[in-house]
């Protein structure tokens, strides 16, 4: 492996595999039967849980959006931790002090900010845009096309789409947009390109048909503007 | 390995486990660490990621459902690929052009045709039927006994259900029926037995208790017709 | 491995890791690339798919909840059958006669009961009481701080959460508390704190946002009482 850059600091597990062009960073930790593939930097201090697979390079069926470019590797910052059992993909991002659940799944053009956590089973597509100190909560689905700015709170097992049409006809693919501090929560579906205002709050199990106001809160299916009851 | 076909033109990863009477296609193509067990054939071009296990036989607990019969193999059509982290079932067959996304999961006695999708996370159950061209979103859920006609799309995280009494009686499961070209949105939920005509559509986050029309738009909970608004 | 005990009567799978202080039961089977982690015990005729994580001592980012104490080993009961890619920390217990499905993820400080099932892709939070006899269906959500008593039934995709502000104020977790009996229907939502009373029965996609009475029928969002309609 002539290429690589593993650290005498590097914890590595029993049966790891490591390709070319992996960097890692000081005292990193990896688990059993990990895979890092080619052009996977980690920074300093990640750890990394089991059978976890970094750095994936996009391929789809010929029925399936593609990227079109060449992903060029996947980039972990300092002190992030990942679980056992997650794949992430080559072009992307992940900030430092972040967090990756077990069974999680980050495609590739992504970027997650400083401190945010990816729940366990949580799932984020290509082109997602993820800021800091957010939280996305275990079985949530981020689409693709999407923005989460600073302070996003996704609760478990939310979902958006992106596709308006349901791929019947051709649309521009527009996910959803959550200001700073909107919370979303659990169960909750965001149709394709709703505007979520800042410091809004979405009901548990509520459908979001159009766009919500900054501050405000929404229940119900379609949701509708509620006074807040504590 | 004396029952195996693995061909010469085969790419295979490291630390790859391949059971007796497994037999590839030309220039089939596997990630590391993935498990091919007893019986499982594939076709040429076939390609598969990391840590995904092909050919599980059947097995519950005392309290589950069998299928009763010993699962003959798993076959995968040409060109199909498959995600890392995926479990596929003996006794299933996928058709060519296909795609399986990672984390995805599907149980014996399942059939899936030429070009369908099935989407990261998502779930399929056993002795149920999908035809071409459908497309099954992230982290939808497929319950047991159901058919997808050809061209359905299933959006992510819709959810369905085959018991109606949810264990508390004796009832000869159900799932649902999507016909010909339905489109199910994200996040909704099918009752068991519910026939969602040819072509129509459920809005996301809908829960649908009754049959829909041929091309019937429905939506809310419990869903009703609504009028197209584009 | 000096201080393991595993039987002669085990069946172990290739490239296994068995860490110190694993104790396995007779005749138990562990399917390839299993990972055992310190302090896992097994009991008799135990059967484990590929690629299963079993003993994961838990770990977060400085943002997110610890147990705050050292989790004292995994221990699973008899004949219990537990897939592939499935993940259990340390710190839990898992009764006799159990299932626990592919992919499935259970954290730390939880306690399942004998002959439960968690289905595939199903999620369990930490500090979590589970019963005898339940049913947690495929891809289902059960949160932290959470009560199930003995025989209740999670339908698939069903969710709840324990954090009614979403991380905005400081909160007691409180998750729900499902009495005996009680059943709750597919994609349902439950809300922090709610109590299910025993018998009772949440409808399919419903939102429960208060207590439901014994044997209640409600439906809906958010959920109300109905009358049955067999």
């Amino acid at each position: 492996m002539p290429n690589n850059h593993v650290p005498e600091s590097a914890h590595i597990g029993r049966h790891v595999v490591i390709e070319d062009d992996v960097v890692l960073g000081e005292r990193v930790e990896l688990g059993h039967f990990c895979v890092l593939l080619k052009g996977t930097v980690l920074g300093d201090d990640v750890k990394v849980g089991s059978h976890t697979v970094l750095g994936i390079q996009p391929r789809g069926s010929a029925f399936m959006r593609q990227t079109g470019q060449a992903a060029d590797g996947l980039r972990v910052g300092d002190r992030t931790r990942i679980g056992s059992h997650a794949t992430i993909y080559s072009g992307s991002r992940i900030g430092d002090d972040a967090f990756v659940g077990d069974h999680a799944s980050i495609r590739e053009a992504v970027s997650i900010g400083n401190g945010t956590v990816v729940g366990r089973g949580a799932m984020i597509e290509l082109n997602t845009s993820i800021g800091d100190r957010c939280t996305i909560q275990t079985l949530a689905y981020v689409t693709g096309d999407t923005v989460l700015e600073d302070g996003v709170f996704i609760g478990p097992c939310a979902s958006m789409s992106n596709d308006k049409y349901m791929g019947a006809k051709p649309f521009e693919l527009i996910g959803p947009r959550l200001l700073r501090g909107a919370k979303i929560g659990s169960n909750a579906t965001l149709l394709p390109g709703v505007v979520i205002g800042q410091g809004a709050i979405v009901g548990a199990g509520s459908v979001v048909t159009r766009n919500t106001e900054t501050a405000e809160l929404v229940t119900g299916v379609p949701a509708k503007p509620r006074h807040y009851v504590d």
